[in-house]
């Protein structure tokens, strides 16, 4: 590929786990696109994955941190822009879990403790991580902040439980910390509501192949990849989206604006008609 | 009024301070349509407010419930099944405070505490209400449960701060257990996202005088008043609104479908012209 | 039924054919509480119909006009007025209709004669009859002016065909009017999004029984009837909405925020493992 | 600049007037992206702008064709895969007019067949491209076409006059097309919700620089320019959006997530207290 759209630009990767990962997806394209950046994780994920591998293959080092925690953000931040030697133009908030997802807690019988954790997790980090940046300075102008959503915010799968309402609190800090980052640093910040993705992280909901090939049947185009999701987002790092704020972008190959499509009608009617 | 449209419903309303409140105006309302209901209140805002006198008003009993306390919140609707003779048709939630709000912290320096807090009271309590009521299957079919939100859940107002995400949250749940609401019990779950109010809560927001002039001039129909919106929720929960569900409901005089109000546009110019 | 909501109220309206029209349930449940009302529709519909007998039922009369005429319709506005005794207090559209659609014209394939035709009939027509009354000062502060309408004006349903492009446009012209109508007369407008309905009108659409079939098990509550759409129209045309105005309002148990409901998701493996 | 995202690719742009017209800046960047194409406007607009300029920047041929004519579109598109040597990648449509803007004719007094030929050339014009594209089956898997539209087309700016309906069709036509060209093709249709922007075209709104200084101080990056929304459209006609269709992306530096900004608060305050 020829074309090098983050030339020169800084930023940070939240939530790389495994191959299977969105995030592991954008830190190899961005680094084709000539981008610098760290890669950052959970101690415990960062166990778990194989970030190594990805942090040799890109030539970007691996910070941990934990992204709930005040101080291993500020310590991120502050090595970040020392490593990379500057300002930072990109951020990409890829992290969510429900504990009562996990657990099998359905809906209208959660455990407000995890409820808690998993909104922490998967929603206030966004706003933590935002907000160290923010305090340290940390964004160049025309920067570009990036969450990873779902469109069970909009509308309710039953089984995405809790996270659907997570996804509704990120989603909303994206507007409101937008209209600040906008107004003092021209950065903007924006969330892509993906398709269904098979990451290990969202395997671990219930039915998740099934609902897969439904989403997939309803889309025009067909879901949409992690490889096609790291596209994008690596066009909202560009220079290309500069005014492009406080959106929240679907990224799903139809799905959001189809009613019904005639192939899942056709599934549907299938034995109907026998 | 001759029009009845309460008749025999029983139903519990969380939130009346004083007599500035929707809730307030809700109840009174409510009795005018012939319902019975159960008020009630956090324990402090028992006492910060005047509601034994909307008690006696309305004939009706108060039952002191700490919305965040699962608890209290059993023992308020087995108690307002008893005391009100049947199981409920509706439940009104209007709740909401933020304590970054109340101490001027600016969205860009939340102190994490007090977002939780926030959240726990505005949102998660809607929750808390419903898994109760859900548990103790304390709804008759085609109930009506509403809570009240505000527009910042979707667009920004700066002032606004974390009740913006709060409500974008309380949304959210309205959604995700309307859903099971509907499929188990044929009830009904919205919230009415109303002009900005000038309650006693409402007024603890930065600037709102202002704001709400803005909010008016922007409003083909002006702001809708806390009897007006009173109103609506009587017509949420009468019959007469069956298959409404899941919705969330503007009801603001057009605000949030007007991109600019000539009255705005010629204020917005005055002193440009001069 | 004791509750009269619209008592001393006096209105048109359009769209009532058969006893399947939703218009027609308007008709019964207008009178019921008490408005008094013009009915009228196009010269053909009258004649194919029945509603000599809905005008004996409820008191009312039959004013033919084609509301796509603008002589008829000031001659409607006029004579309504006249008969009615004052200026009106509501107006229900309920016209509709694509004759791509009843030929069966696909949406790659179609004429666009037959396209300007139907803009024309369903949606320019709520323009035509709006702009009529306006210029004829016929509506009192706070009356209400409605729409029928349908999802497909947000997302795509194949066979719904050019109808979702004329909905769109209807509802946009809810919007724009209804701000001229806010600003001048107090007057709101509003459109309802209602449930796939087995009217006559909507019988016309491919495959609907089985869309029907699908809209019900996508829904929580189960479609909206047009008895019940009809019990919605009455709340809007009540005082009970003064400041609902410029809004599209589903009234479809819970259609539209449903990403995909258990009972589709079980019928749609169930047809895979076949 | 080095990043070539449209090498190899080969379109058709419909719209380009002259140096302010965003068509025009989509042309200069698609040829430095190296994208191959024609370009078209309507035999009126070729005479009145400096479209020839263009074709010689950009080493393109004009073709002229009214948008309204299914001939002139057939022998465009025709000759256009001709010229161009293959399919076509992508297609931009920015054709908007409307006569009773022009005119001065208020919304509530519009000349109904003057709406009748602005519907036509600003809205159908592009159901009748993509109809003859699909009937020709002149797309490349994978194309991309585009059409800009205005936030009229959701919420009322009472000068757009007739436009936000004709935008609202527009924007629908987008949805319902997109859903077959997507299944048969796997080809995507968006369209992008642009900032005012100081076009010819957008010039002839009443009060339209108040406006724009209005949505510049509304909107946390400033309103888009013509260059930027450019960028943005090469960024949709990229292998890196293929997933995102039958969307409405909104670029206006944040205008249409914003309740209201602290600058345009300031000065609404500012002349109150005059």
């Amino acid at each position: 590929m020829s074309a090098k759209l983050l030339e020169g630009k800084r930023g940070i990767i939240f939530g790389a786990l495994d191959e299977n990962s969105i995030a592991w997806k954008v830190a190899q394209q961005a680094n084709e696109h000539g981008a610098k950046f760290i890669l950052t994780n959970a101690p415990v994920a960062l166990r778990m994955g194989a970030i190594n591998k990805l942090a040799e293959q890109t030539g970007s080092e691996v910070i941990p941190a934990d992204a709930t925690n005040m101080e291993d953000l500020e310590n991120l931040f502050k090595q970040a822009e020392e490593k990379l030697g500057g300002k930072l133009d990109f951020v990409l908030h890829s992290i969510g879990m429900s504990i009562n997802v996990r657990k099998g807690q359905h809906y209208t019988d959660l455990n407000y403790d995890w409820m808690a954790k998993g909104w922490d997790i998967s929603a206030v980090s966004f706003h933590k991580v935002m907000q160290t940046a923010w305090k340290l300075d940390s964004m160049n102008e025309w920067g570009s902040i990036m969450a990873l959503t779902y469109m069970a915010a909009q509308r309710t799968f039953p089984d995405y439980n809790d996270m659907a309402d997570n996804k509704s609190y990120l989603e909303s800090i994206a507007r409101s910390f937008g209209y600040h980052w906008g107004v003092r640093n021209k950065v903007r910040v924006n969330t892509i509501s993906q398709s269904p993705t098979a990451t290990t992280a969202g395997s671990g909901v219930k039915g998740f192949d099934g609902f897969i090939n439904y989403a997939d049947k309803m889309s025009p185009l067909g879901n949409a990849t992690a490889d096609e999701c790291a596209g994008y987002v690596i066009s909202m790092f560009s220079d290309l989206t500069r005014k492009v704020t406080m959106q929240n972008l679907y990224h799903d190959g139809g799905f959001s604006n189809v009613g019904v499509s005639d192939a899942v009608m056709a599934q549907f009617m299938n034995n109907e008609s026998e």
